[in-house]
């Protein structure tokens, strides 16, 4: 009785924990995470949140680039009855399992209900750190090609440049990847001034956290890895006081 | 003595409540409005937060478009000594009110120390409601013409539509703002299917939330208004069992 009851209420939460801070990561968060019978992720992650666990969760932890594996296993617990929730880094729903979560789920054709709780994402923190450059329309473009085509994310990058959007750029490099950023530099700066800032983001809200200021033309002197978000600004971005920004308009308008 | 010490501690936060469910909200948000001598924002949202507020603290709502006053006021009495908080909804970050702070502090050459805390947007917890269509690249517009010259966003939406983003809309339509949407429709349906999955999300979290899944080619026969997010798929994205979903990339790479 209690099995079969377990059985049909099996549930997979997608959990985002936001970018590290605790004091970051929304109480649904939270809540999922203490009421889950299993919680599942990817190592660093779990470190993370390991103060907010509940002692008694089974935690199933991961190494990098095994997301499917994760995925799958979190899939079949909640198959099997479990409550689990899959830790996240940042907005489950950015560049991170939320889609890959649906995918499996669609490929198993499991009926088990899949929740997503979002939270606060490497561009909202790192735009917060830097002051408030994402005021204007923006696009985020993730450099990594393991899973799309250069040609594809060169062709967004020259789609945008010129239309004056503030750029988000996820996965901008790694030990392997390294060659992606200057091209991407070099996309931008074909349509944008070399003073345009640049705001450089690494270990966001972690211990870690580095910060930089910078020009797209200069850009390629600072230190860029993994954990790294950069955002370049639009023709209007300016610095003040330390602080990236892009205005809205406001001046324009009304005079301010 | 007080008085001067006071003087010296003025600050600003600007606090993103997120998207409306108070458990959405950072619990850094939550600290800040706690401790808060005085909370300026919008009725609206200072409404949405009224169980976290501290009794002690001043109050100061006004009503929308007064943005420019708001938040000089709020600089203002920040200027005065006070520990000033400014509620924005969503993400003070994105298209809210941290880069109107920046800009009336630099007109105002005020050195009052100003922090951003970030908050779950509407893209986030909308694309969490509609299960996980921001997975690939993607780009924030605001239809709003209001301080943005109509021909800049019409630019910005006709470089998006080739170059396959997933296309967030905010401001798609009000009440004298109606035909901005049905030409952004337009541009996309030149380069993009007319079955293209479209979400539509009004009041995300909130107590009147209504959701809806669609097609380019019919989104507009559906209610949009001022609490509306449009989002609309790439040519890869796909509806299962009432999610709207943007692959990463993963099935072509791994198979699933």
């Amino acid at each position: 009785m209690t099995t079969a009851q377990h059985s049909s209420e099996g549930t997979l939460t997608v959990v985002g924990i936001g970018p590290g801070a605790i004091d970051l990561m929304a109480p649904r968060a939270q809540t999922a995470l203490e009421q889950a019978e299993i919680v599942v992720g990817y190592r660093t992650y779990l470190d993370l949140v390991r103060s907010c666990l509940n002692p008694a969760s089974t935690v199933l932890s991961s190494a990098m680039m095994q997301e499917i594996d994760r995925c799958r296993k979190a899939l079949e617990l909640a198959e099997e009855g479990k409550r689990v929730a899959l830790v996240c880094g940042g907005d489950p729903g950015i560049y991170a399992m939320a889609g890959l979560v649906f995918e499996l789920a669609r490929t198993m054709n499991t009926s088990v209900p899949i929740d997503i709780i979002p939270g606060i994402a490497a561009l909202n923190a790192c735009a917060a750190i830097l002051g408030a450059p994402l005021m204007h329309d923006f696009a985020a473009i993730s450099l990594s090609d393991l899973m799309t085509p250069w040609e594809l994310i060169e062709q967004r990058l020259a789609a945008v440049a010129p239309a004056d959007f503030v750029v988000v750029i996820y996965n901008p490099k790694s030990k392997k990847r390294t060659d992606q950023i200057v091209r991407a530099r070099d996309i931008l700066l074909a349509s944008r001034a070399p003073d345009t800032p640049v705001g450089i983001v690494s270990g966001a809200t972690r211990e870690h956290e580095t910060v930089r200021l910078t020009t797209l033309a200069a850009m390629l002197d600072e230190e860029i890895g993994m954990q790294t978000t950069v955002i370049i600004g639009n023709s209007q971005t300016f610095v003040w006081r330390d602080k990236m920004i892009t205005p809205r308009g406001y001046s324009r308008k009304y005079g301010l």
